[in-house]
């Protein structure tokens, strides 16, 4: 659980660099209550965003996307064929697309979408324990360990599952963000908890992970450990002002935006943790 | 129109920490304007929010929570049946829903979908004079009254009207907040005029009044006016530090998080009105 | 390109000092991820925001307003329909109402619904440069000079085409923001670069143009250069609070809503560039 900031640090800054100079475009199909904290941290990370969801625009615009960013939370049977095309689209591109499978275990109904979506090869999925222990039973039955008491690691086995079965990068976020491929597992051991008190900061991190895999599309997994680690070093920083939620929120937009060289290596925390 | 400390302050305070203990999970079938304002709130205040309108889901998942927030701000023929879905289903399981009436008056198809969602037996209704005035007339005809100029007197005979016909506590916003289960009535004084400058301030105090009635539902009435005084007092607190509208609603936020039992028991304004 | 305070100063106050005073309702059926934004805009400005876009409404409150505000951000076809229907209705009645091409040529079926909308008489267009050259060339074909290098120049171009086309003020974001009516063009030069990486302040002038243009709608052109102005100049003063675009967007909020006449009067620049 060391620090190693002479391998991830620099990987990290090279990313938000690259999103920064290069303002990707990423399509956002996610749900009514994180569009505005979305929009607003994908713009703070200099990518450009673009809220467009609609089946008939999909053949016209999802082409001129760097990639694509679908999330599940407020979903509805209007929506689903949208998401489905757009991410069918992406996958026959060969574009990177993203999938946050917002509370996968709530119905019946959006686990059958969220497994319908991962037929469709995301090239990352994130979600938080429950979600991905949900989305990995579902897909590919019970884990060894999934009915121990240790959350944390029966969803670091759920993760490695689904990433197996799925050829996604499987992340999940806790107090210790997982990443893995289903072979390595890294932990990114940025952000701090009051984070979990503001709406849709997992959303947005999900949306930040689509912009750095647009930038980088043939190192998904460190991509997606960067923008975890980068999300988090905004929070953290962020929270140095902060005096309750709604403060940190608009401190650590700021801080994604003005975040520098300097500051993110020293702060960027990442470590194998297998 | 005393303070009545020794009553009201330890009942908000009780509420508040149950909701801070417990988290209950609420559904919230609000409009889009007001989606990212109310999940803030309640995560601010302790509770957990689910934003999940569809009526697939509705069968698995509104079984599971604590109390149901029904809100028409953005009212559409697609998403009226969902909201009586969960309300049938809440009423039918026993659970505590809310419904918050925006707008009653704006157009037929509105005051026809307001009434049929007070048959399904909301706990509690809360609205601005003119709603609860619209939806009063509409449910039980004019009241004694209504033509006075004193709009105030003439939302307090309205609640009571509803109140009585509907079997919800009946709750009017306004400079003084009014409750009534059409036989006591209370005042909540708290709150400062600039929460009006701030989108869906209304709408997330119903929220507000959702998760509290979620920790105490056999007292509904109580729980409505701590809701109320709890949230005003947000706003008093928050007005201290603010600069405008904007910074208002960041800090309110921040205070709702942060509100200790001694400012609760010092700022809580609640009085008997009849 | 001189800074003219003797006629446009006085001019943007009035139009300010209108809307506080008569604080119109204005209905916006614009996109989801603007309606936080744009609402708690037309509430610090003044102004009465409603948020209400299900057709089966349109013919009991469009009557009612002040001014529409349509907002084609996240068009799909199920929302069409009533932005159409909301916007004749406004046409019919002579009721201002101002178009938001978002995006216009992001797909044909986004193209063709603006071009419809123009067709039934906005009062004003807004958009920024690509959005305005789109519109215009698939309105009146290919303008002098929209192949040159010099976007804004086109801009221009394209503006005033449209302009005499669609009979509708054109206003064009940017560096400078553009007003013609196809004769006269105007800049306002008010504003910060930053503005830009805060979501939907754009859809949020667009919302203050509307404000304006109602309680002027016979000089719908000062208007809305005066809307553009006030916009940029809460802007200007917000960035000298702001550390980032997150509370730039606060402070912004702030500022439209303290805004006062001597602070007003020495930052409006608007200059003739015709």
């Amino acid at each position: 659980m060391e620090k190693e900031p002479n391998e991830w640090g620099p990987k990290a800054w090279a990313h938000l660099s690259a999103v920064r100079a290069q303002s990707p475009l990423i399509q956002c199909i996610t749900n009514y209550v994180s569009m505005d904290l979305v929009a607003n941290t994908l713009l703070s990370a200099g990518a450009s965003p673009a809220m467009l969801h609609t089946i008939e625009e999909i053949p016209d615009f999802t082409p001129h996307v760097r990639a694509l960013y679908v999330n599940v939370g407020t979903l509805s049977a209007n929506w689903l064929p949208s998401m489905k095309a757009a991410a069918q689209l992406a996958s026959q591109l060969g574009k990177p697309w993203v999938l946050d499978p917002v509370a996968a275990g709530a119905s019946g109904f959006r686990l059958n979408a969220c497994l319908e979506l991962v037929q469709l090869k995301p090239t990352v999925i994130r979600g938080n324990a429950s979600e991905i222990i949900a989305l990995s039973r579902a897909s590919v039955g019970p884990t060894k360990g999934v009915d121990s008491s240790h959350e944390s690691m029966d969803a670091m086995e759920a993760a490695r599952c689904l990433a197996e079965a799925s050829g996604a990068i499987v992340a999940v976020s806790g107090a210790v963000d997982i990443v893995t491929d289903g072979r390595r597992v890294v932990g990114a051991h940025n952000g701090v908890p009051m984070m979990q008190k503001i709406t849709a900061t997992g959303c947005s991190v999900t949306a930040l992970i689509a912009a750095f895999v647009a930038v980088d599309p043939l190192h998904a997994f460190e991509a997606t450990a960067s923008a975890l680690s980068v999300y988090g070093i905004a929070g953290e920083m962020g929270m140095s002002m902060a005096k309750g939620p709604a403060s940190l929120r608009m401190h650590m937009i700021d801080c994604l935006h003005g975040l520098d060289q300097a500051a993110l290596l020293s702060r960027t925390n990442i470590t194998a943790l297998s």
